[in-house]
């Protein structure tokens, strides 16, 4: 059985999804193509063997459309996954599952009534073979148990212009949902400290940034975030445990000596980074709708979650002081 | 269209092939199974939803079989691609194309006759991020032109024990083609020397040995292959170049630091290594499948000639002598 | 001109001192040890061809001892600086200065007052070939300038058992100083903040612990310090800066492979690290008395400064606040 | 006491030899100092306080030198050896010990006559931090017994000119040598192979070069050189060994990442890579005159041996045949 795939965006994003679920994923197809600019929709579904469509309903409603996969702006997500609820169809969201709390709340809210998970949201770090492996660290043949994670985050620049509020939003998410789920516990308070700004940054705003977590346990978690940083791409983890220390670095086959200088290519974009990431995350979402469930992946829970600490974060931001992250009780759907 | 593959051979690697095409490569499914051992074809082709026959002829013939995957014996190789070639069906043959220079020579000269290439050989380097970014490495924007090319090749421990003629055939095999493929040149001549021998080596077998070959444009190509290395399983290579050197290691992404030591592991096998080559040479060959061609991946000439470096290296070995490597014209057939 | 040292402490590191006085250091020579336990002051001054006196006064007031080396119990640096400002002797003073904040001012007052600068302080980080080497990059041809420090610090365990506030005032000193003159400019406020504790840690301490620095100018510096670090010693400092990234970390030329792990060793103690450090900041010291100054290590307004941060940071640490850190005016002597 | 070098020889080399006796090794002064350049003698004893000769004999003649550091030109080097011989002098002689295999023998026979090793030859890599780590391995807690030894060697620029003959007798000269001591034994043969020339080599000259030794018990040791590398200076040794590998590299503190690229600065000369090895041999040699003696260093022995070597390889060059080395009984004096 051949999973047919509803694509909803076909920007930079959806576009990479798409030709993952077409050419490089076992079992799965792209049926339907929508974005809001139909020549782009047009294209990515002639180059597909796919048809598109005039709107993200028409995706969603489509007999031939088995799965869909939400890559539409950011503002768009949180009510096309509660579309994709009412039509019963598995739906692999990109993050955010939404741009405010409220409305991450009334996506999983709706999921908790429907009393299925059909969501699986895109935070794929979690398939990342770095992460993966840093993962299974935290174990007594590993580094024993965790007691402080320091994080680094470099962009090369900012695509969403340099709003620090979206630094957290956009990029630091990344760290608040992939630390939770090295650690498997929650967050108890978060603090942003804002450092000397880069020669880039424009005024009123700060990059690089540092974060301060806590989780339930006591673990600190540092993220120290840049988007600014002209030398290049860079994501590292690492966790400093009772046994032990991981660190969690790039993956590079190649050394290069040439003009007195030794050492690796450093990528511009993130892209390249979690490629493997991206076709793994797929493989097992597709895998995954064939078989019925489960999702391995991040939940409609843990994309509210991630809402909850970015806005907590903001307001930590603004205010200069901590600022404790508080949760309802996490819904037995997500067990 | 789903290419639905016969696969000849279900031991580990047939089984690892097999596994890839039914769930990690994008159209494809096996559909028929054979192995000596008929209770591993049973159950190998019940996993993947497939049938099994009770010959390597009834995979060949089959209708419901439109490419075929050898991974059967060494000995077997040469007489199923002979018959892949009669089928007229492609066909990814493991390595080495046969084990004799004379068989190899049959198998090439039958596809010649045929003018139609089928057969790709599952040198699976080739699609190895490390070394496809290493060949990248070799231009004016890299290292500039090699001069010098030195590889490491260490096993653990050796699957067929230890006899100095098979590392030359089955391990030092790769390299004789890798090498070739990175400098794009043929060889002129090999040289095997036998040093001091390790502990676990028999008497009368020599290991570690070091091969060297030159080619045609004087390049020095030195292998140092190590069947008993009990550290671990490990693949380097090393190019000098007119403006800088690149090495190619392994890509690890965590380092950890325990008991007063920081590093990573070393793997104790060379599946893991290659996991990633092994994909995406399947899935650049159900592509060409296909699309009717072309195969990017080592062909029946490149078999070939893997097959007489590996005579003149055992020539070597035998002699201790340098030993010329002379070779018929290329076939217009692999321009 | 043979320097003739008068070594007061004949502890490990005023053994360690000595011995490279005597053997390792051009133009200096021991002449005269004391130590508490007499015993052990014959024994180095024999070792050394010195004599050993009864009493530290003895040493300062030696007409064949030149200059000074402090190498006793904290508690008694600051009084015996002071006896040296009054024998007009060159001082290399192990660090700390003085235990309390008043202690470290009385001495850098009656410098200030005799006008003439005889203290050093052992801050050998100053001239350790990593942190040279690192200060070197923060220039337009490195990265630029400074934005944000990481630094990290691990003892396998701690000489003084383990209370939190002298991993402030012995560990994180350290970090203290060395970031100050990394960045060439005071701190304006601490944090230090408390994190999930290790298995070995009392009750009612912390470690790890986190400490967050801010300077004049924004950069924000952080210490992860773990006194129980059981893999082993390391330093680390990150410097990530408006052009590119700097890391410092361990030299070590050799890598083994070996039972499947390929790493370096971690040493068990800080000596080995700085072992090269403290020759340096020896020969300089010696050849700055040869030469009547100046003195290029730490002076004792940085030692004062020292006092002032450690004091601030267990304010923090005992508070859970941040503290700001205000400091006199810099006399015209240090400038 | 301080031991008085007279200095011979005020080049590049003989210079930082006689700043690190004059500032940077306990127990040591620059009494004299000649230099066929007078004013370069006169100006560097200037700077040391030393006085300047006419000749190298009145040198090793002076009343007030208690040692002698020879750093003449290469073809010098054994008349005067010979003559700090007569003299019963302490000489610490730069390699090679002569440029003749004849010459060497005929010192070498002359301190035998004497019966007291005062010859030590400048071969500083034995004192290099790398080497002697490497060295350590060499034992069942580190690889197990060494089987097969890989060295690469590159310089940016051959001061010589590009003879591939003096590559042979003034770079790889010193991989004979290190490469004994780490194994503890003599070689049997050497193979020296040309391979494609770089860019920047003369007609009819070779570079980069691959030398093959094989010791007395079967360890193959191979050395690739390349004078014109233009990447850089590197060193680098990897031993394998019956229980693991050993790869000595450099060690350097700090990593930069810059214009998407990180990675370490390579040296352009070879100074700075064995700035310690130098220091460390010259104290060594000191604190051994100081003691009459045992000499640590390579002797004359291990001088003549290097000669023997060094024409073996020439001749393989030349013929492009393995040339046996043979050795006469090492004298009891070199036990």
């Amino acid at each position: 059985m051949v999973i047919r795939v509803g694509v909803i965006g076909a920007g930079n994003i959806g576009t990479a999804h798409a030709l993952n679920l077409a050419r490089s994923v076992s079992g799965s197809a792209v049926s339907v193509v929508f974005d809001a600019d139909q020549a782009r929709a047009d294209s990515l579904a002639a180059d597909l063997g796919a048809r598109s469509v005039g709107t993200a309903e028409e995706v969603l409603a489509a007999e031939d459309v088995d799965a869909v996969l939400i890559a539409s702006p950011d503002g768009l997500h949180a009510g096309q996954a509660l579309l994709a609820l009412s039509a019963g169809k598995p739906v692999l969201c990109e993050k955010p599952l939404a741009v405010g709390e409220d409305e991450a709340r009334a996506v999983l809210d709706a999921e908790v009534v429907l009393g299925q998970r059909l969501i699986q949201l895109g935070f794929m770090r979690r398939f990342d073979p770095g992460y993966v492996q840093l993962k299974q660290e935290l174990s007594d043949d590993g580094i024993g148990d965790p007691l402080i994670v320091h994080n680094l985050h470099r962009n090369t620049s900012a695509p969403y212009g340099l709003r620090t509020e979206q630094t957290l939003t956009n990029m630091v998410t990344h760290e608040f949902d992939i630390c939770r789920w090295l650690l498997d516990e929650e967050y108890t308070s978060v603090t942003v400290l804002a450092g000397r700004p880069g020669p880039l940054t424009p005024q009123g705003q700060h990059d690089p940034i540092l974060v301060i977590l806590q989780s339930v346990s006591g673990v600190l978690v540092e993220v120290e975030a840049f988007v600014n940083a002209r030398f290049g791409y860079e994501v590292g983890c690492r966790v400093t445990g009772s046994l032990g220390q991981a660190v969690m670095g790039d993956a590079t086959f190649v050394t290069r000596a040439k003009s007195f200088h030794r050492g690796v290519a450093v990528p511009e974009l993130w892209l390249g980074r979690f490629a493997e990431a991206y076709r793994v995350q797929l493989q097992g979402w597709v895998d995954a709708v064939r078989a019925g469930g489960p999702y391995r992946g991040a939940s409609a829970w843990d994309g509210y979650v991630a809402a909850v600490v970015s806005n907590r974060a903001i307001e930590s931001y603004r205010t200069g002081q901590r600022v404790a992250v508080e949760l309802p009780p996490r819904p037995a759907l997500y067990a």
